[in-house]
Formats: C-alpha cells, structure tokens, sequence
C-alpha cells in the first residue's frame, strides 16, 4: 500500500511465469499487436505509435524528452513536485532553453502560471506537466493545462504514471502530445514496461529533428520499427518478453472491468480510507477534495510522532507497507497507496484497524525528530 | 533455441512470480546486496560498480557510452557483426571522434589491426569490441585486445552479452573497464535487464566529465545512489524488482553450479551439436573451433534450401526455435543457442532428430530464394 509498485494481480502474476518466447515468434508479434490495443483503450487514443518502453516509467520519460526536444529549444515545465523537477534536469541536460512554473508541493500547476509564462515566452515548443503527482497526491487539470498549450501552438510531454487507469484519462480529446506511464501503479503490473503513446503532431516534430535524437537505446524512430504494424517488423532490442505477458494480462483485467469502473472503484474505496484516517485525526496533504488523487493518499504525520518507526512497525509486525515522503516532504507524510489490484476494501479496514493500534501505542518523541 | 531469450530456469521462473515488494524495502535492499555480490563473482570482480542495469543489454551498451564518451573523444570500435555496428552508432550519436576497425563477419577482431588503429591515432581514450558476437557465433581475444589498449592508454568498453557465463571471462584479470551483458542469454534468466560492471579507473574519467551525461535515466553517478553500499541508498528510479527476484536466483544457479563447470558443460554439449550438425552435411560459419561460440552455433543454410521455411516448420510442428540470420547474413544462417538452462543433451538430441527429418522433407526451391 505504498506509492508504487503496488500489488501484482495474481493474474498478471500467473501470465508472468510462463516460460519465454522469442522477441521475433509470430505467437509474440500476435501478442504486441494485442498490447498497443489495449493501450489505446487505456490512454483513450487513437495514436499508431502507442507501445511499451523496456524499461521504468522514467525511462518512458526520457523517450519523450530526448525525441520531442532539441537543444537550444524552449521548453516550459511547471514544478509541483518530484517528478516535475525531474522533468526540468532532464529538458536541461538536453541543452533546451528551460523555463519553469512553480507552485507549492500539495498544490495542482496553476493554469494562470501556465498560460503568463506562454505569454512572456511566445517561442515555446513544450509544454512538460505531471497529470498526478506521486510525491504530493495532487491532481492537475491536465485538459486545461493541454488547452492552453495548443492555444499557444506548443506540444505537450504528460506524466501520467499514477493517473493511469486511476484517474479520468482522455489522450485524445484533451490533446495531449506524448504521454507515458508505468505498469506497477494503478495497472497492478511488473515494474520496469512503461506504457507510451505519442500523437501524430509529436511524431511529425520528431521526424523534423536538425540533429538525430542523442543515445540509439531511445530512438523512438528506431524503436518503431519493432513495434509498427508493418510486416517488415525488424529487430531493435530484445523486448522483455515476460514482462509483457504480465502486462498484457494487467491490461485485459482493466478491460475487463472497464476504465469507468475501475476509476469509480478508486474513487469509491479511497474514500472508505479518507473517513477512517479523519477519525483517526489524520490530516490530508491535499485539502482541497477535487484535486486530490484517490489512488494516492498523501497524510500528514502528526507532531512528535516518529514516522520512520510508524512504517516500520506496520512493515515488520503486519506485512503492510506504506511510503514516506520525498524530497522537501521526507519525514512530514506518510504515502498511502490504493492502486488497483491493491484498492479493495478489506486492504483498507486492515490499514486503519493497524494504523489505530501502532499510533496508540507509540512513545512520544521530541518534535526535532518527527 | 534461438540466439536469446533463451529458456528461463524453472526456479528463475518462479522467483520471478513471487509477489512484489517494495524497491525501497530492507528485504530487498538485502536482495540487492547479494545480486552485486553474485555479479562480481560471473564477471570475475572486485569492481565496486556492479549492477543490473534497468533495461535490456543495448540499454546497458547504452548507459556504458553515454557516461564514458564525451563529445569530440576519440573512440576505435572494432566492427565484426551486427553489434560492433550498433557501438559505432552510439559512439557517433553522442557526437565522438569515432575510428572504426573492420574484420569480415565470421572472423573474431583482428589484434593487429587494433594495434595500427591505436598507433594512427595516439589520442584515441576508448576502446570498444564485443567479446562475443551474437549475429556470427565468433569470438574475440578480450584479453589481448584489453591488453593492447591499455598499452595505449585506452579505457575499453566490452559487450559480453552472449559470452557471460558460458565462455570464460575474467573482467579483472584481463583489465576490461565497463562490461556489460544481457540476462537472457546464458543466465537462462528474464529479458529486460543487464548486468553491468565498471572499473575505477573508468569511474574516475566518468567523474572528470566536463559535461553532464545528456540523459538522466542512464547518468551512472544517480543510479550508483541507490546501488550503493550507503546508508543513505536514495531513490532514482522504481527498479523492476521481480526482474531481480528471476536474476538473483538465476545467478544462485550458476554459483552452485560453478563458473568453470559452467563453461565446461557448454564446450562439451556444443560438441555434440557440432557433430550431429557434421554428420547432417551442415557447415558451420565460423570454421576455426578456437573461436567458435559454444553457446551459439552459426550454420550455413544448404543451397536450394528455404531457410526461413525450416525454421518455420521446427516451431509450428515441434515447438522448437532456432534464429534467422541478422543483417548480411539474413537468410544465409542458422542461428542456434545453446545458452545455460537451454543447453542440455536433450535439447541437442531432439534438435537433431527433427532437423535430420525436416531437411530430409523439404522441396527444393531456386537458389535466389534461398
């Protein structure tokens, strides 16, 4: 019950341990063209180049930057935690002209921000957000942030890592450009695939690239030509075979139930968590309700409380974990996650039976520390 | 049967369904203790360095050029494959002064040539080669060419993706400095991530970079923060931690096993397929056995023969599947790995039998097709 990776499905799990095939059988070729599918329907696009990346969601991330971006273009990145700062080293590292929006962890980006500094900067090329961010439970509005983006002519790089499957998700009709996310949230699959799909509009500004895009493991040009329709179907990398049956597996269990349901489960479950922590006299991090992402509960510790300990109890003596905080938010919350397989009621009674039991019995320790 | 995935281990397959944990959990900080630990001891170690890298092995290949090449360094890679080709595209990606040496596919890397190569260029700073080439079945000296760069003062960078485990190799004893290969071949473990080792002395050009590795997901000094010893291991990415789970216990295997047994029971059963190979009139690609791939056997396809039909009828009427040629050698060779799990008498039996049966059964076609 921590921010990611989440339960497996047993399912996913099932699919996971079959023996390997080849990268290249026509059995595992039927299996990819099953994937992108599934993928549409999960990001609700209809974007051809819609694959998973070998590798963790911030590998996916990297795909995104190193193709969209060439040095020297300018590229506005709003700030609203982790991840939006990581987007920031990564647009900077490629030598793009970098301009960041901040606001305060906890808080969604502000789309006024977003929209003065398009006006202050009219040679914008992209537009980098986080839909929902793992280190503060905040949710953006990321149709509105998109809208502005187009208005001002610009291509959107969208981290949707814990949104995915989670939270509302409309690729295409918010018009988001390149949008990645990961399999060990909200999916209750492996870690390490990463869910990726790119718009028309990115790939034509990718194929009008001066200079080839900077390391071969991450051309997406390169990578297409494994993971395209076509029957030229050629080899790129060794795809991680297994892995993709797990994911495959996930995938099928979500349209199984349908993205509708499995975000009103979220909505439904996390709420059952929300009232049983404000009994417990737990605060959220994030106050406001609309904004607040109910696949990720982000909870403040109380005063004198030792939170590390509070983790560890629930890890050591009750297999349950829950994660810190990250960054400027480490030792001030807790991390409560409720992703897919994982966002069931019974997981949910048994957080907050346990969690009772552990703070009632803590020793106060001097603030300093907490 | 093919050149990779090769089969997983039955035991791997089941570490790899256990439920996840968390990439932050002290069981599995403990887990990854022992993989570095078991790492050192295939490569032949004592690098500090040592991990698997999140990805598939051109990821490590990938993470290997992008630390240790800075733009305008001069690098030689020696091209006698496929991947020798995909090296001097890295190198040139990230903008290297790259010389390339050329011995014909088939043929391992020629010592002398490298030696004139470094004489013409005395500011070369690395060396790149793969010790053994999947896409030919040959392989090369590691040692003498390590030797030989390292006389003109060269960094080496060694692909060992095919030879780790079934060939000897001894990363410190011959002086190799970043060394990396891939799970899925002799390790009978999951595709999808790497094993990597890297020497001091390649740490220490790494951090004399006048610039920043140009993408975040493959910078060695982030990644190195959570690997590491320390106390303070701190997140980088989410790692695929069932991945580990198959690879510690696959690399468990090969420890019981023993190294040197290992490589004894791929040079003996190999040799049983050589002969069988013989008796059916088949020839192999690379004629000098001193330099013959145990684990991959390359074997010229017969005239008149549709090669891509054999290989169809061995996996759609036996389950058994043998590789394509790659590149010039499409349609030319066989492909036949006999990789750690999957090299077993069994296997090297049935293969004869039904090859002997399906050869035996195949209308001729015009040479052109063959």
């Amino acid at each position: 019950m921590g921010p990611g990776p989440s339960e497996i499905h047993p399912r996913a799990l099932q699919a996971l341990a079959q023996p390997a095939i080849g990268h290249l059988d026509p059995a595992f070729v039927d299996l990819m063209d099953e994937v992108k599918d599934l993928l549409r329907y999960v990001f609700q696009t209809e974007n051809r180049l819609t694959f998973p990346v070998s590798g963790p969601g911030s590998a996916a991330m990297e795909t995104c930057f190193t193709n969209m971006v060439e040095a020297g273009d300018k590229v506005v990145i709003a700030r609203n935690g982790v991840f939006g700062g990581r987007m920031t080293e990564m647009a900077t590292r490629l030598s793009a002209d970098v301009v960041t929006i901040d606001d305060e962890w906890g808080q969604p980006v502000d789309p006024q921000k977003l929209e003065a500094a398009l006006e202050s900067n009219p040679d914008t090329k992209i537009v980098g957000f986080v839909h929902a961010e793992t280190s503060t439970g905040a949710l953006s509005d990321a149709s509105k942030l998109a809208e502005i983006a187009q208005r001002f002519g610009c291509l959107t790089i969208v981290d949707t890592v814990t949104s995915l499957t989670g939270s509302p998700l409309y690729v295409d009709d918010w018009g988001l450009d390149a949008v990645y996310s990961g399999a060990q949230k909200c999916l209750s699959s492996v870690a390490g695939i990463a869910p990726l799909t790119i718009s028309d509009r990115a790939v034509e500004k990718i194929n009008q690239r001066q200079t080839p895009v900077s390391t071969w493991f991450h051309d997406i040009g390169l990578i297409d030509g494994y993971w395209s329709e076509s029957s030229s179907r050629s080899y790129h990398h060794t795809a991680p075979v297994n892995s993709i049956f797990a994911l495959a597996e996930s995938l099928r269990l979500v349209k199984q139930e349908g993205l509708e349901r499995s975000w009103e489960r979220h909505r439904k479950i996390s709420q059952t968590l929300l009232t049983g922590l404000s009994q417990l006299n737990l605060e959220m991090m994030v106050e406001d309700a609309s904004i607040r992402l109910p696949q990720l509960s982000v909870v403040k510790v109380p005063e004198g409380i030792d939170e590390a300990m509070v983790r560890a109890r629930l890890l050591q003596e009750y297999d349950i974990e829950i994660g810190p905080g990250l960054g400027p938010l480490a030792g001030q919350v807790w991390r409560i996650g409720l992703m897919g397989y994982s966002c069931r009621s019974e997981n949910v009674e048994r957080l907050l039976g346990v969690l009772k039991e552990v703070l009632s019995d803590l020793p106060e320790v001097s603030s300093s520390s907490g």
